[in-house]
């Protein structure tokens, strides 16, 4: 298997982007092409033991920036999002990773000069990511792609979902959500309870709708939504745990003898970030796109950009493309 | 001043309901008519000490459970909602607060059979929350009353939302954002986009998107979405805190130091409960309807209670109506 990664894709490229390209291909023993400046990323290749790895350097003269508009990956063709994109396409390899902007990196697999493409019958592709819960992680769809969605492609959502987990992650029987403002069928937007009523019927086990207190509770194992709500949920999550977990760290500051009671309290607090952490997800994979495609968090560390890879690495092998190709054709 | 109480609304009615309102009596020094079934009322407040209070009960043969169907308000003309509602509709009380079924309290006041009716001018009410932040509490309207929204019923909530966190919770030029999936203009669904374009030109501190992330930072003081994701933001939030507290404590208790610990480290966890109290907010008003309306968490306890008669006391002294009324036709 051969995983491609945007070695210019996180926010202190290239550094932690060809660091755990470097664990990726040890641990999971796979090829990998890092794209992106030569002259940078062989002098950070270098750095580090890569004897009996299969790393490669395939040259991309420029880059987008976090902050560039989703247009540059029609303007800079060359780019290392895009020349990621295209040894994919090629069938040169299976997978590609970038910790990079993630509206650009959709924009590259979706309308790029090397776009993959939809999977037949796929209406729109869909972002995910898996929150942590009380229980585990929940994997949410859409989260950014599509701000405007109709009921169809919130069925097509599920569908994916759902097959991803079962096949991908290893869930059986996935527990399906559809995101609204009540439990209740009939509650939401006219567009979620045209959805409902579809879902019904889809081969899948669709539970009803989620709640927002469901995410964190963990009540379903995918839940579905439009990309703007599903977009706010990632965010507010990731805010709402910092905003916690800083607030208890300065109240303990204010009190000495609390200061004591945390330094023995460490290994729950070390517990909580680790469980917290976003570098044990890695990434998101976007589906419907026909290849697969994982795009991870721009604060990626070396560890983030190896468990991105592995969950290409995941959907590789678990056909992902196929799996919702012929899915879709039964559902 | 004088207060209609929904007396039949908490999930642990009436006992919480009537403590919170002798509570509220005294340290606000207010007039409060207790509604509900008289014979449960009378003795529940003769367990008070009322002396010099002004406390008085108004009979409702019925009420609305809080699983019931919003229905239920036209059904039940009688229900303790309904005739609370006809108190303030017919002037002789000032507000109407309850801790009853959210959905049935909407509609009691929007389309009940003594329904208060909309401001002249206002398309939707929207419903308030008050969320903690790392800085204090953002507003955020709508939570629950419009799943569906238009651009202008955006606007409108932007400009109550403005009006109200000015006139009533003492902010000055307040922050006002409007919930979308990216910061720039120009980011989220169609809806929001034509939003965002009337709001320019509005006559509030309007400053731009607001993302799910701003609301635990707290930067905006007032954050505008439509009442489908507004009620994600506020049950992910409270599920999110709860079960990250939780994990905290399971972890301590799977390790004896840790334990130790955790004694010594408690008031920093006892100041993180009080801020994220709900029964500090009390509730959230429901902007729009030609009267005050205040509809609190079901499982208020006697604080929560006292603390949503103080938020009526506030929207009144602060005219919100009146307010709301000229800032529409000034805008």
């Amino acid at each position: 298997m051969k995983i491609v990664l945007d070695a210019m894709g996180s926010d202190a490229h290239p550094a932690p982007d060809v660091a755990g390209a470097v664990l990726a291909a040890r641990e999971f023993n796979l090829a990998i092409i890092l794209v992106g400046d030569e002259s940078r990323l062989k002098p950070e290749l270098a750095k580090h033991d890569t004897r009996g790895l299969d790393l490669s350097i395939t040259h991309a003269s420029t880059a987008i920036g976090m902050t560039e508009h989703v247009e540059a990956i029609k303007e800079k063709k060359d780019a290392s999002m895009n020349i990621g994109m295209k040894l994919v396409k090629e069938k040169q390899a299976d997978a590609f990773v970038t910790a990079g902007n993630t509206g650009a990196a959709m924009a590259a697999a979706i309308v790029g000069p090397y776009a993959l493409g939809r999977i037949r019958g796929i209406k729109r592709p869909a972002l995910t990511a898996a929150l942590p819960t009380a229980t585990g992680r929940t994997l949410c769809l859409d989260i950014g792609a599509n701000a405007d969605v109709k009921p169809e492609y919130l069925y097509q959502f599920a569908i994916m979902g759902s097959l991803y987990a079962e096949r991908c992650l290893g869930i059986q029987k996935p527990r399906v959500g559809l995101l609204s403002n009540g439990e209740e069928e009939g509650k939401g937007p006219m567009v979620v309870r045209e959805a409902y009523a579809m879902l019904k019927s889809a081969p899948i086990n669709f539970c009803g709708n989620a709640e927002g207190r469901d995410i964190p509770a963990g009540t379903f194992d995918v839940v579905v939504s439009d990309g703007y709500v599903g977009n706010v949920v990632i965010k507010l999550s990731e805010s709402l745990a910092k905003t916690l977990t800083n607030f208890i760290k300065d109240e303990i500051k204010k009190r000495p003898i609390a200061m004591v009671g945390a330094a023995l309290a460490k290994p729950a607090f070390d517990a909580l970030k680790k469980r917290l952490d976003p570098s044990e997800f890695g990434g998101g994979i976007l589906l419907g796109v026909d290849g697969v495609v994982i795009i991870g968090h721009g604060r990626s560390d070396a560890k983030a950009i190896k468990n991105a890879i592995r969950v290409a690495k995941e959907a590789v092998a678990g056909q992902v493309v196929q799996v919702i190709a012929s899915g879709l054709a039964a559902s």
